[in-house]
């Protein structure tokens, strides 16, 4: 029955100009997503779902024209709503995209995907069948800073990658309901997937669990490849300090990616030339450099507004998304492992 | 025989108020060993021993009235010299050091002490024997800034350590007979030992073999504690930029010690007061802070001079130098171990 | 007949709760004002105003309810209409404010205030007469970190204050109808205002007047006390960094304020140990430092929203706002005298 | 008489190979002269001279074979010694150059030159008469950054200077008989100087006065050129932070050499892009770069060491070392009408 109401079936919304969207969850990252939405074009009506009444109330005072509401499954039954936005905590993510596509919704919805694999193979299923696009929301996809460390890398600049380091701590936002290596990791290993080609045969993962907050809130995260690409993600809720760093080694360049810094963030170490004597090895004791240094300017834009258009673009082209189900279905099968890992004692897994 | 000669018993070394020092090798460090010894009041005559004659010449015209020497075998079987200092390669540490002490000689050797715990016992027997001193150059324990950070922890003030993370990573100055654990994971290493009573009861290292310089020049090495403490060694010679960070986080308080900064070289997290209620939670969102940070002013000296007199000063009264070979040897242990576990894939090492 | 009508005299704002509030100018800094309108809950209707369609367009988009027109006296004579915010160039804010006045409206207004201190004062006059709101928005004065060493001056802890040094520049963002001394230097004028009672006697600036822009894009405006005091504030459009700092010095503490710090905004240097020997002072050619530093936590909220909501809440109470028009009166006047200055080489100008 | 004795003759000095170097003054700076002058293979003999015994004893300790004296007259008639340098406080400058000149050594002296510029050219009018050469130690002469920068404004790349923008500042090291002035902002004017061909029209400096010290320890100084380059040099012992930076202004690169990175001091930025429009002029608001930024690699050597052998160099080809009298004289120049102008209330002075 509901399939036949033209509105709601993905070939009409296909078809369409502009989108009725709903957005599940107004929290930090609601908030974010919804001050994109309404800037939109593509987007003609939004209505957003939250179990708190005083936030919907914020949102109604700010946009009375918003659709409010706090029961999620009457908001998506209605065939007027196209897709579905859903910023909630990662737990509720399978069973809110799976709502949401069974009443046809296209779905972006905050990474992690899901909580392991097969439900993330549930829902990709789901989504084939029905003609209808996910994407996760894995913001760093759309971060320009990201896209040209890959042109860096694909057009042999670096030569070959060597290693990534990647530290990502800050001080103490613990998530309710998951680990450091499914809030934070999460972004390196879709990085590391947009960037290199190679699958990594192996992962291993030491955390150390804080008996305070239950939960496990340092991690150190290991990739292995066959080509000897060595990569390392340090992630932690428990530094006193906020970093966003990559650091990535090529045979012929270095870069560093600090994504803290306003205007600075990509540099770019020439590292061509190797001392060849020992006086050159020796002032390279003094200065420790070998040639230039480059920081390029790349244009700015935000990355989740870029995202939210590359989702709706999709929804319309029927084309697939950068930040596609199946590459965040990857990350999750990594953490999965990872987490594995974790509790074996630092475990080397096959993958 | 040469026992009897008055002028090398260790008995009279330890009455006499000023030194001849002899120095085994005149590279990067012997340069500023050198530099040390001709200003301090208490060494009354150098010799200079190095296999380059260049070398020997530039101290020579810089300093008429050392001794210098290609044979290192004359130079310590002088009855005049009474201690020793050892700058060579570290794989000539152990034969070196028998050496000196075999002719009655005190030892200041760089580190590490040697290249496996064997030697080490035998070279700390044989000092024992002979009621000699040696102390082994792990500069960072006659730093400041370390004796500052053991002010915190040990006057109660950083509370329970948690966790301590290091980062000792520059570019490419690969070591002739060490990879890059022996060379750079060893500061840390004294750093730890000097700063936690605990000790550990496990190590894992994973490391990144470089083919071309035919060594492991990345490495990530963890130690585990009863306690609970965690602690990893990040360090690498293939690094674009010089980091010397080491994070030591506690329940209380949590300090940066950046070696590169000059003047704010320790800074102090006040970490007493947790985030109560959601909305405080999300204001730390935004900046990432709990309490004031302080910079600690610290006298500063050179930690190499500091170390050199505590050296002479325990010839002369037979203490016990901070920086001893006891501590060296336990250094050397984990080392060891580390590598194990390095060449066995990050193989989980009990100590 | 105007003033008859109840819901335009200011007493009955006073007595209201929530305003309608009509925003004229809907540019860069527009879009910041109409942000925080919409969320404060006392705002309870919002008219924009803008000669550019496009942009009320935009506006219209996402906030339907919002009126629009490109009329501003349309929009100000409407008596529903209790206060205005006006973001338009610096070359109409005499007029418009005026003009709102006329009609009873309470005053929030973009820094400068006016373009001179006669139209400040007919402005002044004329709200007072009316017993109307202005409040001009030097947002700096609702920022936490101004406010922070405001008590730091006023509780005795930096001692008297010597000097002080404030860099506001960046890179060519030319504003259509003012030089440089009013766009950015007009920020550290008030910030001087609100944290030295005494007033300067004289004032001086040098400039650079940049040919292809027609303008002075660079200036150094100094203001000169009777107690000894200097200030000087350095204010450019053609530098390749952004800097946005002040250093003040006192005699027992020095202060340096980094507004572009994300956590670090303000450093606190003890200096009330000097160095009383040569040995200290040597030293102090090595590490330039005396005592402690301290990095104070202090809340942060958006100051513009800090300034809106303080505007508002006077305009009910009756109260005199932070950023009051006296204040700003006075800022201006030391921009006229400096403009003087840079026009007669940097004479010196008494105040 | 003496001029006969051929040992001291300029000629012959000018035909050695190797000299007798009389080095005055072994304070902070004689320490880092002495430094050098016991390395470099062209100085066979050195003697030191200070009115402090305990410094003396310092240096026979270390260096046996060199010739101590308090007495500068005694040193300085010795027929053997060919060349002196001069460490001790400005004061004294001219007196012992001309003593010095007068005994037909050539010379090396401190920053600043002489106390005035009359002072200068008798000095230079002595050295010249008898073919002797004066060097004055201005370091940053010798420095490579400094000519990374003239290579940079020499080939075009920067286009037309525009500004040229110094901070040197740090907290109190008082200098006994110059004020700040003569202590930082000289080697600032001698950088502009060798830099800039143009010479510039105008001085003004204005600066604060500090009763404890009882000199000025602050003080901004401009220099104005006819082809409108603006330049300022702020200069202060009275900073909480040790800054040493230049920012310069081209009309198609910016530098900014910041002297205290220890491996990014120069950075250049690219800034022949203008924006063209709006939209990219709204973006600069974001942030505030055009093009790429380089740090260039280039080679490091002490300046100092440089500079004495550039001397040594010139005493024996009869060449003008980089950084002659008659620069060094033009330094002066400035610096005595700057003074002229900070004492008439920071008046514009012709040059």
């Amino acid at each position: 029955l509901y399939l036949k109401k033209t509105s709601s079936t993905p070939e009409y919304a296909g078809r369409k100009n502009t989108f009725h969207v709903a957005l599940l969850g107004y929290g930090y990252w609601g908030i974010n997503i919804l001050r994109n939405l309404v800037e939109l074009p593509q987007v003609s009506q939004i209505s957003v779902c939250d179990i708190n009444i005083q936030r919907l109330n914020t949102v109604k005072k700010m946009f009375p024209e918003i659709f409010v509401d706090t029961n999620y499954r009457d908001m998506l039954t209605d065939p007027d709503v196209d897709a579905v936005c859903i910023a909630t905590p990662s737990s509720s993510h399978f069973e809110l995209c799976k709502f949401a596509l069974l009443q046809n919704k296209h779905v972006f919805v905050e990474k992690p995907f899901t909580s392991n694999t097969q439900e993330a193979a549930e829902l990709m299923e789901l989504a084939q069948s029905r003609g209808l696009i996910i994407s996760v929301d894995h913001t760093f996809l759309y971060n320009a800073a990201v896209h040209k460390i890959k042109e860096y890398i694909d057009t042999g600049q670096t030569g070959k990658v060597a290693y990534i380091d990647c530290t990502r701590v800050n001080l103490g936002i613990y998530q309710p309901d998951v680990n450091v290596l499914w809030d934070l990791a999460s972004h390196d290993l879709s990085i590391i997937h947009f960037l290199i080609e190679e699958h990594p045969t192996h992962i291993r993962a030491i955390g150390k669990f804080n008996l305070e907050h239950q939960r496990v809130d340092m991690a150190y995260l290991f990739l292995y490849f066959s080509s000897g690409l060595l990569v390392q993600v340090n992630c932690s809720w428990a530094s006193p300090v906020k970093i966003r760093q990559i650091m990535l080694g090529g045979r012929e360049k270095m870069i560093i990616y600090d994504d803290i810094e306003p205007t600075h963030k990509l540099r770019v170490y020439d590292y061509s030339r190797q001392p060849v004597d020992e006086e050159q090895r020796n002032k390279m004791l003094v200065d420790y450099r070998l040639g230039d240094i480059t920081i390029p300017k790349f244009s700015t834009q935000e990355p989740l507004k870029a995202a939210i258009e590359d989702f709706l673009s999709c929804v319309q082209t029927g084309n697939t998304p950068i930040s596609d189900s199946a590459s965040a279905r990857q990350i999750v099968y990594w953490l999965e492992k990872a987490e594995f890992s974790l509790k074996n004692n630092g475990e080397l897994v096959a993958l």
